[in-house]
């Protein structure tokens, strides 16, 4: 099959222009709604038309980029990503699958493929205090009410940075209040193209993780208070020492992950003490902690151990323990059955794969939650960097995992239609 | 023996009255050349003469309570501590040696013996970054230049703060350009009263402590680096995780300290983590490690066992250690035969005493330092709390020290004689 839009020059081409557009600094910043946001997409927008699609913003700046033919509120199969990135991110996190749909939405139109590419205004929560309101815009699920008085870290409201991005072109006119989001199109079926984000396929050698299940996760804020005492005058033995009891949690929770194996993983991201000088045993401690799993009945199992631990080691140093469940995420199956296609396919064309669970979450987990079949395909990224101006992903490896979804997507229009 | 000067009320109402020479806010926060520090400065100059006293500042603020027969350069017995406070800080460090030396100055002088009380201007270290400058400047050790330019955390010079609180009457006229600050008087013998700053003496029922070291310390900032990779997609056996690292460090300084045992202490007192997200692997750590021995050569092995380990950990983990060494002190004996005078004079009035180390630096270790044969005498301190507004010894047992010491100081001034 040859192909005239989705090849491994334009992918590049492409995915180097959207680097572009990035707020000074190291790395790609691009957050919802601000300058360099509103220059990208106006650009995707440019591009969409240039390869014969059209562009259709819904009313808070996702974006659908389609056959022209295509009318509102028609069923399509969505391949897609988020536009935004984190603070100094990388350049291939949300847009390599933003490109790669743009690319196979002009494909597979040329082809007569009801294929629309979607591009999420926001994924990361790295601007407002929230993540994931637009893919939840996009499937209907989002009323801007809830979201209109939340702050960038500059005091900026959300609801205004949106009507500034709406007046630049950015997003339709805003629903009657109260209401959520007019969807747009209607999935079918759902693709996300992503970097994995983690070490796995690169250092098995595969080109292509199948992925069926993003793992959930549960979060723990952990408060330890001992008392703060002059640290040359009161004897080890009658210290109670927060910093000490909070790390022996960290090397609890790092047991933790170790025992419970993958597909689970246990984190302390975070660690302060208080007052924090040489010369005073610490009184406060704080702690992140987080879990992750992909089976529901295992994470459970592994925040209530990471709890009774936590309690433990606390009780025993005679430190005092509050703990505050943060927000977290349930374990979510994608389609084994598009997981199980797309693994014969990639034997078939003799693509060195992995069928694997993603650690970290994407916009793939609201579609699926609400019930569409959906999909997600890796591609390897160099030493598991991700967030991070080193990012990775090589050339070629992006195209391959293009070009497979190309024959995915086309297959799936087959028995779809 | 009767008393005028030195009585239990006495003590209780002047300490009463210098606690409110403080910043507003919890506790006591008097820091040096502060118009509360100065305002307290004065009032001591003022009660010290209303005693029969004269009161002499030196060129950076110290401050003699003495007989006004006695001529500068006299030698005399010297009992003081310092006037200054940590930020927050208690009603009773510093100021009760500084009370008590006040009116020992006052009865002893009624009783001949050549006793004059000192009163440094600072030792915290809590308003500029060095302390004991007080003490070195009394000593003969300081020339100012070398502080000059030093800066609180206002930016205000240390020059300038002095300037203003030398035209408040608080300190005498500077000395020449790269000279060191004049010495008022030279000290023969030198005491200070105290209170412990830890548990130990309220734990045993004791009721004077007899100090005779001044325990060392040496300080080292750590700082570890890993590699931050995504927590939710980096498996646990692909990790370097600063964090856990630092984690494994906190509780081997602990166990340093429970191996060595007493007067051997240490302790992490400070930690953080980079990025410090949930859902990020800590790439970097950093720990502030603190060891303390009376013995100069159990110290040393100290920090080298605290090193070895440290290193140990970092290297099976993979993760990079840096170590800086911060500024420390060494170990200072005090009069061992005033140590033994005073402990014969305390069982011999049947006071429940104990012989003992200080964990924590004070002004006596420059005397010490100097070859001043040197002593300091502890009141327990209530639950070992200090530096914090809690701080609290009983009026009756700040009496019975500084009774104490009246005695002690009279059979001083006869041998001295």
């Amino acid at each position: 099959m040859t192909t005239s839009f989705l090849t491994l020059e334009s992918l590049s081409e492409k995915l180097d222009q959207l680097a572009t557009f990035s707020a000074p600094g190291p790395g790609v910043t691009r957050l919802v709604y601000d300058e360099h946001w509103c220059a990208a997409h106006l650009w995707l927008q440019r591009e969409a038309r240039a390869l014969g699609l059209a562009a259709t913003c819904d009313a808070i700046g996702n974006l659908w980029l389609h056959d022209p033919a295509l009318q509102p509120g028609a069923r399509v199969i969505a391949v897609g990503s988020h536009l935004d990135s984190v603070t100094r991110g990388g350049r291939f996190d949300g847009a390599y699958g933003t490109i790669a749909a743009l690319l196979l939405a002009a494909e597979l139109r040329a082809q007569g493929a009801p294929v629309a590419a979607f591009v999420t205004c926001e994924e990361e929560g790295s601007r407002f205090p929230m993540a994931l309101t637009g893919v939840r815009g996009l499937l209907g699920q989002l009323v801007p009410s809830e979201c209109a008085d939340k702050r960038d870290a500059n005091g900026v409201r959300w609801a205004d940075a949106l009507q500034a991005a709406r007046e630049k072109g950015c997003a339709a006119a805003a629903p009657p209040d109260g209401s959520p989001v007019p969807r747009v199109f209607t999935a079918s079926r759902q693709l996300e193209l992503h970097i994995e984000q983690g070490p796995v396929l690169e250092s098995m050698g595969a080109k292509l993780g199948v992925v069926d299940t993003i793992a959930g996760y549960r979060r723990v804020r952990a408060r330890l208070t001992g008392e703060a005492r002059h640290a040359g005058t009161t004897p080890m033995d009658r210290r109670r020492d927060a910093l000490a009891a909070a790390a022996e949690i960290v090397l609890a929770t790092e047991a933790l992950g170790i025992e419970t194996g993958a597909p689970g993983v246990a984190t302390a991201g975070g660690a302060s003490a208080e007052p924090g000088l040489y010369n005073v045993v610490p009184g406060a401690a704080a702690l992140l902690l987080e879990v992750r799993h992909t089976d529901a009945a295992s994470l459970s199992r592994m925040e209530e151990t990471l709890v009774e631990r936590a309690r433990a080691i606390a009780s025993r140093r005679g430190v005092a323990l509050e703990l505050e469940v943060q927000a977290g995420e349930a374990a979510t199956p994608l389609s084994a059955a598009l997981a199980d296609e797309a693994e014969a396919m990639a034997a078939g064309m003799a693509i060195p794969y992995r069928r694997m669970a993603s650690g970290a979450g994407h916009d793939t987990m609201a579609f699926a939650q609400d019930g569409v079949p959906a999909l997600m395909l890796f591609t390897p990224s160099r030493l598991g960097i991700s967030h991070h101006p080193d990012e990775l992903t090589k050339a070629r490896d992006l195209w391959v995992a293009a070009a497979f979804a190309r024959e995915l997507l086309l297959a799936w229009a087959k028995s779809v239609a």
